[in-house]
């Protein structure tokens, strides 16, 4: 059955796709049975047709919904955020940086002649590599799928060391806990860095850990710069003990005009534009278009909200 | 049970890495079942001993190793190519320059400051988006599985037009006979090629199509220079109706010094390195550890070689 869908107070294109991808079609809100809300909380309708089973929000933090009241206005409706709907564009970046790294790409940007024999040794290739995935959130898990399908091996860190677990990621993947990171550094080929920014996590990459790194390993970050021991970083990069960095977040950040990271050959930096708004808005789709389809299953939604707790 | 496979003339440590992971153990050869060789035709031996069941060869061609008579010796083993090992390594490039292009990550790496808001509206994802694999083949199968995990959509183009199927690609999915490949570009965000270099793929990408793209659409070409029309897409790219080129190949290739495409600011240029050497032993190992695997579970292996054939 075609689950009628109305998308409020106006209809982006991507949004009536999604909808239909999901098994939906665009309905008037008087007709609908769920209400895709892309708009502030201000402007929420006081009442809802009692046609509507759910709301689906258009945010990961819901903070402004629950103070302006609209939750505890429809008790009987089910809410979703967007939680966890921007994850996998962050993952998209990290692959996009460590694929570009890998195939040595920053280099081939600045050729301007053929001279295939000179770049034929550095092009390398994550089939077969091991990459450590520091972090094994909603970015983590949605950065392994990708890894995995090309072939490259994974191995997870989280707080528990419990296997993680996630849509695409198969059970009993090698997770180490974040106490025996230092188990890690050995054997991995790349690092990508999507831990949280905590006192625990600050210069989690320190010298002494690039040190046990390897001439072709990089080291991706889009997590957020304290992570990274900068000073640790650029000696390690003039070195060449690690092959280069791609960074989407920097400490200092904005990193200034004349850092060292600027003039480093085998760095790739993006000013913290892993999720801008016109990408946030192919990631809310696709969130969408999942919930429909869940709901028209009958399956749980993505991003519930607990009426309860607020988020 | 642990599968005895022997490597030989000499033994590469991925190769033993790949083994074990697939389930085997390295054994001497007189006390292995399998035997992977790694060297040319002339060097195998006379005679094999008789625990011998499955050799797997180096190479996707193995047309010298019929010629030296090495299955014609052995009536009773059964050989292995390493045909379709090395399409898996080209779909990373591929994707590499893919998504390089959609994160664009060439104007990127020319900044020296950090001026965010400049890049924001340039960043663009695969999700959501429609990517055009013109030619389904081994690399084009290797690549949609990466595609769909990024969450894009996947419009396949082969000549018959029937569904393409492999590993990781769900059944049914949108395949389009190329004879039909003008109804693809208006709907296609960015296009793959990795089709066949024949007559009737000469030129397939012209200006009729490339005028059929979109603003931020990226062109990638991992097959043949020929299949492009050059002068169309210097046109296309200085004109910016589309968005970039992501090129391992050229016409003509090599590309000459001093050729417009070098110096167009969204054009990738790799020279055809996107299966170098110490790839295609990462490559072949993983075919190795995938023919292990078979070989142990008694599943049909990769690419076996009908000695009535010779491939």
């Amino acid at each position: 059955m075609t689950i009628p869908v109305a998308v409020a107070p106006e209809v982006p294109d991507e949004l009536r796709a999604a909808i239909e991808a999901g098994g939906g079609e665009l309905a008037a809100l008087a007709d609908a049975r769920a209400l895709v809300w892309v708009s502030e909380a201000g402007g929420f309708p006081e009442q809802l047709p009692t046609g509507i089973e759910w709301v689906q929000l258009p945010a990961a933090g819901i903070e402004d919904f629950v103070a302006a009241g609209v939750l505890e206005r429809h008790p009987g409706v089910r809410f979703t955020s967007a939680a966890g709907a921007f994850s996998a564009t962050v993952a998209e970046h990290a692959l996009a940086l460590l694929l570009a790294g890998v195939r040595y790409l920053p280099e081939h940007l600045r050729a301007t002649t053929w001279r295939q024999q000179d770049f034929l040794p550095h092009v390398g290739t994550l089939r077969g590599s091991t990459v450590a995935v520091v972090g094994a959130g909603g970015i983590g898990k949605a950065l392994i799928p990708s890894l995995l399908t090309l072939g490259a091996e994974v191995i997870a860190v989280n707080r528990s060391g419990r296997p993680v677990t996630g849509s695409g990621i198969p059970d009993g993947i090698t997770t180490v806990p974040a106490e025996r990171l230092d188990t890690v550094w050995p054997v991995a080929d790349h690092v990508v860095v999507a831990a949280p920014a905590t006192p625990a996590t600050a210069h989690l990459v320190g010298s002494a850990e690039l040190a046990l790194l390897r001439p072709n390993s990089w080291v991706i970050n889009v997590a957020r710069g304290s992570l990274i021991d900068t000073e640790a970083l650029v000696a390690a990069l003039r070195a060449g003990t690690i092959g280069g960095a791609g960074l989407d977040v920097t400490d200092p950040e904005p990193l200034p005009d004349g850092h060292p990271l600027w003039a480093l050959p085998n760095v790739i930096i993006t000013p913290h534009d892993s999720n801008p708004p016109q990408v946030r808005v192919a990631a809310f789709a696709a969130h969408v278009r999942e919930n429909v389809r869940r709901f028209a299953a009958g399956d749980d939604l993505l991003a519930p909200v607990d009426p309860s707790t607020g988020y």
